[in-house]
């Protein structure tokens, strides 16, 4: 019997490669370890993680053996990794290759929602460009001032793409940070309120839950525009709604979102908010390069190898 | 009586902008001109000109004082320069100040089509997510390698914003620049073989129609994308129609048509295709720019000094 399991919703490319290398048996979630039968369970070194159901003590009190949870993707927040290391269990994850994609996709959502790209996209497609003449003016995004909330690999690889289209960079970070002429604000309120875009790129987890408050968003301001690629979790989302529906700010573009797959509807009602279902890593090459990261570490750790990303 | 007419669809900001400058006669076309009595058209010696449609011989030909045609644009394709050099019309354009909002413009239409971020948007917001699950899987747009025909001042801003995504950037001009390590392909065809986006740049005009020709865009391939904010006559509108109906590209991101903005319903049935309205410059700061710097053109000329951005 294989000492690998792999959770989660792994596309076929994964499984193959998963399948290939380990041979483990695959499980739709993590509640179904508890169904495995118990001599099963003793064997059990490794898991390949994937998803954002939560991971924590339950789980890995049902794998004594259990040495490695090599997590499928950067932000980690689904496994309980006090717990792991409390009991010996070494966790990874996939960062950096997978930054790339992520600050694509928030560059993108800045100047959709700015530019306002969909609702042109409706215009010229409705017919109305050629009944009813030029789309309205929108708001010109390079030279603005953007705020990064968390400078970690990701929000610095977007700042160095904001930087290009000649805005002025400032950021929130627990430290400050060696950048290039970039502005550091020790308090978020302050950050938003010196910028027209809030770019958000903080880790999960609760030590961030909510850290983009009320204040912060209320600090935004009628033009601000807020970015988040992170987890849903780092925003306070019912503030966020309400400035939405109100104008207390211009707008938002989002990749994430608390209960996601099952969004707030109330999203769906706003028409300043550009909305995608977390696809910040969602290519074929990068989802590759992360599938093969975690791999190499389950390999590392099988070979009693130094592990290629440990968290803990 | 004023010597300046107001030609094409103002809006009120610029209208009262020239108004209180110059207290021109506005029409809303310049088919309106012959319609002006022969007293008042002996007197204009200053056009304000903005839209797309043709200002040649016929139309200066009713104007006999006319010395200035101020264009509000950087395309003055348009404007038969060439007949107005030989009448001694002077023609200015507002180069440089939309710089900015087109190259923006252009980088977000390539990754929106690259990620498939309406397609994308559309799954989340059908609730598709919440029922099937992720969005599939797209391609990377960083380090990627993107051509762009037309390297003028726009076509470099455009090549500085997807530098900073990493992408290897090559480039077709009349004659080799001075670039930083951007490679230089004479040949059009060569160019677009080499490259995953091919990004128009071109200024409109009898001399670059159809540049980006069926061949063209054959090389660039059914994993090629195809980019165009310069002007919907420089590309071979029917050969790209087909290319995208049979998958022999990959897809396009369109600012530009032929017949705009009646463009060709055959655009409305394609999903490979994102559609903008012409909103390349169409921010409300870069308008504004706009508007100031056709005025200070008039300004110039009417005091006789020399005048900002001379075309001939």
């Amino acid at each position: 019997m294989t000492r690998t399991l792999a959770i989660g919703p792994y596309n076929d490319a994964e499984k193959q490669g998963l399948a290939t290398a380990f041979d483990p048996v695959f499980l739709d979630h993590p509640g179904a370890i508890a169904g495995l039968d118990a001599q099963h369970r003793d064997l059990v070194t490794t898991v390949a993680y994937k998803g954002h159901s939560a991971f924590g003590a339950a789980e890995m009190g049902h794998l004594p053996q259990l040495g490695l949870v090599a997590n499928y993707g950067v932000g980690y927040d689904s496994i309980d990794v006090a717990t792991a290391t409390a009991r010996g269990v070494k966790v990874t994850n996939t960062p950096d290759v997978l930054n790339d994609d992520v600050a694509d996709l928030a560059v993108a959502m800045l100047i959709m929602q700015a530019r306002e790209m969909e609702r042109a996209s409706r215009w010229a497609r409705s017919g109305k460009w050629a009944e009813r003449g030029e789309y309205r003016l929108t708001r010109k995004v390079s030279g603005g001032r953007v705020g990064i909330v968390g400078l970690g690999r990701i929000g610095r690889d977007i700042a160095e793409r904001l930087a290009a289209f000649k805005m002025e960079v400032h950021y929130w970070s627990r430290t400050e940070k060696d950048t290039p002429g970039w502005t550091y604000h020790p308090d978020p309120v302050a950050l938003a309120g010196r910028v027209d875009y809030l770019v958000v790129a903080l880790v999960g987890g609760p030590e961030t839950e909510a850290f983009v408050s009320r204040d912060v968003i209320q600090a935004l301001g009628p033009h601000g525009i807020l970015v988040n690629i992170s987890r849903g979790s780092t925003v306070e989302e019912a503030a966020l709604l309400e400035a939405l529906e109100t104008g207390r700010i211009a707008g938002a573009a989002l990749d994430v979102f608390c209960n996601e797959p099952k969004i707030d509807p109330r999203f769906y009602a706003l028409d300043n908010v550009v909305i995608q279902p977390h696809t910040g890593s969602g290519t074929v090459e990068t989802r590759a390069a992360m599938a093969k990261l975690q791999r190499d570490n389950i390999g590392a750790f099988l070979a009693g190898a130094p592990l290629m990303t440990p968290v803990n």
